[in-house]
């Protein structure tokens, strides 16, 4: 079932998700229009997209709150536990190893790397920056199935080439720079400029 | 013209800009193809976005580099320069008001607030920290367009009704929560958790 979710769909259901939780557990039903505005969408849409999960609401009343988080996770895989790694011990690899919200959702940070001297060996929310010569035996030894770029964008690249080379598959690229990847490599991008960017255009209006 | 250009089309644009920073100066003439390859969209949604704003490219050859730039930045009204204050100095404030993407695209850090005592005072990136007490007045007295929240989730809605009541209706919200805002004000929302959970749906494929 998994293969049909258009991708569309896929991409709005960690912020139905995020809805979901921020609600919880003041809320046990859940109507679609509640989550249409919250997540900004219509809520023709949050039913369509709810049907890919076969989610049956009650017609005029809405879905269970706890049935639909589970049918959600159960949908993005987040029902395991992910090992991510960090790469870049700067500010911004900093906040996400510290960043809260990521643990309650399966994702849990085991290693952060750099390679500046004065970084590594310091510690970053429990953790002890290592050096980024050794990123193959660290994801190998752990597991580590996503990475998170944090890097200079010059670094970035470079980073990306060894963390797929070395079998991880799922990068998530905060540095400004597009990444070339080959197609069966899932990246999801950051860009805070962009974001910025499409501010800018409403500011005009 | 402005109002003409889709949501969607304006969402792309500022990627389209970064591929053509990070392809310039190497490269005059680009391509739809070039393009579509870097942003991640076909080349038709590239033509078709690009004919909103009027630029004409030549066919078999592609579009002039430093013109498409030059419209896209009209476009978007990144030819003026938009005071931005980021409130939350923690490690995502700060990695924020170091991030060297911003100013090239004219946005100019001209503030960062906080409430912790042991942070005002403290220098980010050439900024002293201010006390979020002061939110009003250095808005008003530094023609703040943008807000950028790097505060915890639990105060993230109450600084931003701050800011939009001290008239800042463009907000970018990095904080892992929803904010709930009246239709004129403009939300960009950056959750890292979102962006793990598409990716956690891949690893199951």
């Amino acid at each position: 079932m998994k293969a049909r979710i258009p991708e569309a769909t896929v991409a709005r259901l960690p912020r139905y998700l995020r809805c979901l939780t921020d609600m919880a557990p003041a809320k046990e039903i859940c109507s679609s229009e509640d989550l249409a505005a919250a997540a900004g969408v219509n809520s023709a849409q949050v039913r369509k997209d709810f049907s890919y999960l076969g989610a049956q609401g009650t017609r005029g009343v809405g879905y269970d709150g706890d049935e639909l988080r589970e049918m959600i996770r159960r949908a993005l895989g987040l029902t395991s536990v992910h090992p991510v790694v960090v790469i870049g011990a700067g500010n911004m690899g900093t906040a996400l190893a510290n960043y809260k919200g990521f643990e309650t959702w399966g994702f849990d940070i085991v290693a952060v790397l750099d390679v500046d001297d004065e970084r590594i060996g310091t510690r970053v929310d429990g953790l002890i920056v290592e050096p980024l010569q050794n990123l193959e035996s660290v994801i190998a030894s752990r597991n580590i199935e996503i990475g998170i770029l944090a890097t200079p964008p010059s670094a970035a690249q470079s980073v990306a080439d060894r963390l797929t080379k070395a079998g991880v598959n799922s990068i998530l690229n905060l540095a400004p720079m597009i990444l070339q990847t080959a197609d069966d490599v899932s990246v999801r991008r950051v860009d805070l400029s962009t974001e910025l960017g499409i501010l800018a255009f409403h500011l005009q209006s």
